[in-house]
């Protein structure tokens, strides 16, 4: 146990100079966002009113690498990129793993001043909109990590930033509001009396709890309101996942400082660009033949397992069916998942890269439920000293199941884990579990079933396209 | 603007070898603890039962430095030592002192598991009580910083931790104690029914605020219940401020490696563990004649200004009058400071090796209101993106007046300051601030005088010594 050496770091120099493009490499072509409108591919110009421009061409690019500006380079060394990979060798010792053969490494993005690896694509959306002349961004937040992530890229980025925040998390979860306004954002509860959709509720309940789904709704509408406002996502769309394999290429690179290479890639999964912004790096090489064994793994919650229970297929992006229907694992958008802790997961979608990648077999899925993350996550904490997030705490839950499972078949692994965020606005979780009221929650089949043959699915012809 | 260089890391084979004992340079004699029973030096026995011994031993040492063992080190690279030092420029660009003529560093301890500097002595005092075959430490905690702290160093060195928590905070701050709880500590609201010094107000209410004074004499008491247990003490005493100075050797030698040396060393006081930790490798070579002209200022708050209002005198280091009594600076024992949200800093008194160095005009001492701090947090939080414990705000308030001061008086400056810890679990403070509801308290000086000439100050006659 060389605890001396339990932190790989990297210097600045090395923070990636382009984000990988997994696009060109797929098994089977990428789907294209569909207009809800009119049920056909939207075109550059729609999504260009909408997302920033830049980041629109990066959506459909078949170039297998993105340069990365220099000036976003440095702002990615200003909120601590490289970040740290870590050794867990205390967690492997409680396992009973010592020794060489079994390796358990985490990729440490807890060390943003957001807390999460969320900052990664805030940033660069931002530094986009910038430099196209944008002056005002708009996203919707539930608990906050993503609407904080982007009040502080806006702020970086010297242009305004707006968040709807479902009203429920804007009155339960002062802290992440309070972090977003720090920042200078506008924080509104949603629904809020400032658009069209947020009235149609608020004017009947001015304490109404909200849902992302509408929240999304209201900053759509806002976007769409003047020329210079855009709007932006924290996860799922192609883009975004790009920008987030700046987490990969380093681990992939602090890896091979010291001679190692993953047997196992792990991540949580919720839209799907954590678990992806890891993996990707390493299912290139897969697809491509050079480490044609690694197993890629995103893990779920019981309470959400758009994956794991989920079908392929055409769906709203949104409740509010105003985002654009993409071809995905889903669990119908009108399923709401149950109030588990790991807020980020709670996503009835999966992006559509994840989805093709699943879909031909190149990445695999589990599911955990939330008491077992929660102590996986707790044994962390305990041996590591890093507390995780709920989110990251699925990550965990597998990692020490692969690692155990390996013991137990005597074989060597080298496990490879994202550490997404830390866990310090998320203590009621483990003050639940402790106490032992933290409860399990699991959807029926027969329920998902009856969401994904509901009558307002999208009916897309793929013929069209 | 080099944002690529911006942050200054050691690797791990530069963590301290040894901790700078800055007694055998004091201008004059250290004092020694005082038996409250007594009023007599307090003899080794007694402080060993209460302390580790290593710790005592420290406590009076008179080598120059006092090795730090390997095991310690290790302990300390996996709770991320060396610590990032960053030179402040977004900052600086923000108060007009563009170039570098002015420069401004801060040395980042927030990135510690707990969050703040504070791991450095909790986990020395765990380890050697380890050594020693202590089972069991015991402290007193008021919003946990401290507490969550040892808990965390007990649970990394195997031994069982008991935390008395003052229970205003054990029921309006859950966060930290929670952290406790998951660190394996057993966390008591004080005062509590376990102890002869707490049942006397827990009998009469169970509801009671309670005080650090008496939490303190509930740890205290506890400890001596039974020999295989010691009490630890987060700040004031010699071993403490020992125990930091890791903190001000790592950042002179990461300021040396750009061939930087300090003009002004900034550090917040409040027991003063972390202004010393900081500034004591600074203040040796000063007082050596080495760098002579370096400026060492220690920062208050207006609520609790134990320098820059207290006297220099004997008296007890709580208010329950258990602790031993020290010569310090102090607004007396029975000073109840306002509620600022800099907790940490609302302390009586002040270590009695910052007051010698005080009494000898090596060190000086500045006090700042509420707001002012607060908003001085704001501002770096906007420019640096780590968000600032209420505490460390006192040194970045006194930065950023001596950086604009240079600038008026178009001086070359190097600061150093020391960011103590961040503020994820002090949002209030920034919400009250920005809904423009934040008070400021200060205290009256006859308050003062009518306070240290209780009738319960201790008289010791130093003619016995």
């Amino acid at each position: 146990m060389d605890l001396f050496n339990s932190r790989i770091l990297l210097p600045t120099s090395e923070i990636p100079k382009e984000w990988i493009n997994i696009l060109p490499d797929l098994p089977t072509p990428m789907t294209p966002l569909v207009n809800p409108a009119d049920g056909k591919p939207a075109p550059p110009e729609l999504a260009m009113r909408i997302f920033a421009k830049e980041c629109v061409l990066q959506e459909v690019s078949q170039e297998n690498s993105i340069p990365i500006p220099n000036d976003l380079r440095a702002m990615y060394a200003s909120i601590g990129r490289p970040t740290p990979l870590h050794r867990a060798y205390r967690l492997e010792k409680e396992l009973g793993i010592e020794g060489d053969n079994i390796k358990i490494f985490y990729k440490n993005e807890s060390v943003s001043p957001t807390g999460s690896h969320k900052l990664n694509t805030a940033l660069a959306q931002a530094y986009f909109c910038k430099k196209q002349g944008i002056n005002e961004m708009v996203t919707e937040t539930g608990a906050g990590q993503w609407g904080s992530a982007l009040a502080l890229a806006c702020n970086l980025s010297g242009i305004k930033c707006t968040v709807y925040m479902v009203r429920i998390s804007f009155l339960q979860k002062p802290g992440r509001k309070i972090l977003m306004k720090i920042f200078n954002a506008k924080v509104h509860a949603s629904p809020s009396e400032f658009t069209e959709s947020g009235r149609r509720y608020w004017e009947k309940d001015n304490n109404h709890n909200g849902s992302l789904g509408l929240a999304i709704s209201e900053a759509i509408e806002h976007c769409l309101r003047d020329e210079s406002i855009r709007y932006s996502l924290g996860s799922v769309v192609n883009h975004v996942l790009l920008h987030q394999t700046v987490i990969g290429q380093e681990a992939k690179s602090q890896l091979s400082k010291i001679g190692e290479y993953p047997d196992i890639v792990i991540g949580c999964a919720g839209g799907g660009s954590n678990f992806a912004g890891t993996a990707i790096p390493f299912i290139r090489e897969k697809i491509r033949g050079v480490y044609p064994e690694t197993e890629m793994i995103a893990v779920e919650p019981r309470a959400c397992p758009s994956m794991c229970k989920g079908k392929y297929m055409w769906d709203y992006g949104d409740t509010a069916k105003m985002a654009p229907i993409v071809k995905m694992y889903t669990l119908g958008h009108n399923f709401i998942p149950s109030p588990i802790h790991a807020g980020g997961l709670r996503y009835h979608g999966m992006a559509p890269i994840l989805s093709i990648l699943l879909k031909n077999k190149v990445i695999k899925t589990v599911m955990h439920h939330q008491t077992d993350v929660i102590q996986a996550g707790l044994l962390f904490a305990k041996t590591e000293y890093i507390l995780p997030a709920p989110e990251t705490c699925h990550a965990i839950k597998e990692a020490i199941d692969q690692a155990l499972k390996a013991k137990e078949n005597k074989e060597k692994k080298t496990i490879l884990f994202n550490f997404s965020g830390h866990g310090f606005f998320d203590l009621l979780a483990y003050k639940e579990y402790m106490d032992g009221a933290l409860k399990d929650y699991e959807m029926p089949t027969e329920e998902i079933e009856k969401a994904l043959s509901a009558e307002d699915m999208p009916k897309i012809n793929e013929a069209f396209f």
